[in-house]
């Protein structure tokens, strides 16, 4: 298709129908992550050989939800932001390959199609769902401030049923914004194959932010919970013991990976 | 029904499922304003008599986005976010009544149900759209900054047609937000008799918010684009000279008002 | 508002900016019944001074979902048909007043605006919601028939909770749709004082079909799952005896109804 | 991955997750279709090679909204029909490659992440959409019947702009739904590479029905038109002849493809 111009798909002469441009891709956020420890053979149920369980802390799991803005190089969304905000929440854990320890999204729901299509990229195994958190605010007549006592919520829901709720009081600030998601992305990128056997391409890359600034994390007190759905298995992931909550504003550049292994079945 | 509680519907011995509680109501929000003059023959074909035009820049509108957060007096629904965050575009100009000049909203679209309620009982003759702000963020990866040279960009559309679009240039700080919201409001709260000849009850009344605080207002220029629908006569309030756009954060509650005139039909 | 037009809101010199326009409204659906038996306390909880249970069979519910094609007069609406699908789910209780028995919609929910301004007129006190339900058609690939063996499942979700949902497994024809919503409704139509002191305008009316078609009922076997939400009470009506499950396809004309009581505070 | 299971992503050890059930699927559902004559050009413009134009009626096109109701072997789907229900718009045009006539979907918008899902695996361009068109049903109070005088609207919004709309009014029975999109599909599957270089993958497969039944297919005049958006170029296969509309009620099986090409880049 060397004839053709175009991102991902639809493919034209021009490329204008793309579902998403060309990275690099810009996002400014706000981050509400929850962390806690599950079982670790839990996590270990979801990572797919040859990936392991990291060596510490191998239970550590990541909830976040994300209320984005975003971009690509020319900002046009920015001026028709339908086509530039997004929510999304996510569940990652981290894992082991080759002696290093990567992080991995292993669940992720988003709100608009070109959130999935750059999933599609960075292999985000992304389904629709609707999410909601907490917006801080100059005026505190309806919303919290990011300070000692700021109490912000966040749901998740799918397929008209609620997956995930939590609630964090921030207390004071902190020098990270959590752990369990530092690390650079493990993820599989996967297309069946068409006859039906296994995968026409499977490929396990490495990707993360390119840039990234933030302002000052906040932590406090986190709950969560989890709730049962039929074509979910979110609720396996148990909250066992709570680490913490934190909120944190971002700003961040994203421009590809590599390849860590090409897998051929 | 005085055995039943509930501010609006469904009404039942504990008022949990009122669509909305009690007054007061909360606000914390951006504000994105565009004025400007069209013929002062199209505002006054929208002011029911006794409603005149007002004596000093009739032809005057404002067209504003509002991306709120929103609670009652238990803030119960800041922590399920999906109950608090709410968007809205609406479209005030003003009139006089035995006098004194007032606003009036003529045509809203919001996003929720609850606001929908809202408007039953304040006026605002609210249906469902779909609209979409450019927010501004600490970090400009994605977002503008609410200073000179920020750019916002907005967009409405109802029953899937895009009925409204700007663009605001942020250029230096303003004394005030426009002029043309800046009254109290004067609205018709209407209900239609159930056996089809005219109205059940009609009332203008007269409300705006109890208390209100904000941030620096920004001043700039304005595009602003309306289309037409068939069943939509935004469009007919042209844009026929550009008067500004406005930028502001805002912190209000609101607590009721006050009946102008019971109207016998 | 003489010199203005428009069935409800916002009124303008046309008309052609009214939420909805002036009645006779017509619609073409399917609507799927479960009934079952509550505590008689729970409906009676429900119905405010002087509606009385009804005096037989008093805690019988219908549970009503509906997947509507509708229209005005001029059925401009059915070929721009975002403007004439929508779906509802609703709960009917029966009730007295001054010996007659009437059905009442003591809770429903749609997902269109136009629905929820003609329930302002006629009483039913809509929220939004998400409904879906199983369509019958002629290929059996992925659908139901209306017929023995023919299984329906539907789903009520609201600020992204799920409320309830239903499965209907049919066996057989039956000689009516079911008996709790087949009365006259008794609905109240309120609008609070904007002054915050009781209700500005309440009254009780009585109204339904002014005409009405269908196809041959068919029932069987039905579950019914309610689920708590903190602003539903919903699930109070605890399904405590199944009457049964009804499918049916009908044709609906509505016109207005009558004043029973004008209540004044 | 062949410790996980699951056709898609996410995959888990019990493959629940995956946001589609292996194949088949099936589908029953009801099709408008509106074919007309572009400029071959424009249709050229969008085949790259090898892929050349059709060598009859080279600029026929096709634009068919679905209404859609789906599911897998074990139907669970249709008892939770947000799982099962989806609309679609798609444009389908006509190639030759290798001496084979195939029909090619260009463009395709869907209501669903499943039915986005399903399109990565079948080569469809999937966007997120607003799709709406008018159902037939047996009671005619708000509805057209399958049959002469039969006027059924459809309408195609994405990122809150419209981008079509038609109208179909039934004349009589055809022998066919139309030719353009009667051939199997040529398309393209494609995964840029992470590394910023081209494709990581990139495939030509044929796919088709496996199994399809239908009913009395119905013709009649048709009006399309279709309109700019920044991000579409759908506007640019002008509806330079009108050739017909098509309103046919279909049962459908699906169960894979072949590779018709691996391209390497």
């Amino acid at each position: 298709m060397t004839d053709m111009q175009g991102f991902l798909y639809p493919r034209t002469q021009s490329g204008a129908s793309s579902l998403i441009p060309s990275p690099p891709w810009f996002y400014s956020g706000d981050l509400l992550t929850v962390e806690y420890r599950t079982d670790p053979a839990r996590v270990k149920a979801l990572l797919p050989a040859p990936l392991e369980l990291a060596p510490d802390d191998p239970g550590a799991v990541a909830f976040i939800w994300a209320d984005w803005q975003s971009c690509s190089t020319d900002r046009a969304e920015l001026l028709d932001p339908v086509r530039s905000q997004y929510k999304e929440a996510f569940v990652v854990v981290r894992c082991s390959f080759q002696g290093v320890t990567y992080s991995r999204c292993v669940f992720i729901w988003v709100d608009k199609d070109f959130a999935i299509g750059r999933g599609l990229h960075q292999g985000y195994p992304k389904k629709l769902g609707s999410m909601w958190q907490t917006r801080p605010h100059p005026f505190a007549q309806a919303a919290p401030q990011i300070a000692a006592g700021g109490m912000f919520g966040a749901t998740l829901s799918a397929s008209d049923r609620r997956l995930a709720e939590a609630v964090v009081t921030l207390k004071e600030p902190a020098a990270t914004n959590g752990f369990v998601n530092g690390h650079p992305m493990a993820h599989h990128r996967v297309l069946p194959d068409i006859a039906g056997t296994g995968d026409a391409y499977s490929e396990l890359i490495a990707t993360g932010a390119k840039a990234a600034e933030g302002g000052q994390t906040w932590t406090g007190d986190a709950e969560l919970r989890l709730f049962d759905a039929p074509t979910e298995e979110l609720a396996d992931l148990t909250v066992d013991e709570m680490i913490g909550g934190y909120y944190r504003q971002v700003g961040v550049q994203w421009d590809g990976g590599t390849t860590l292994a090409k897998i051929t079945s």
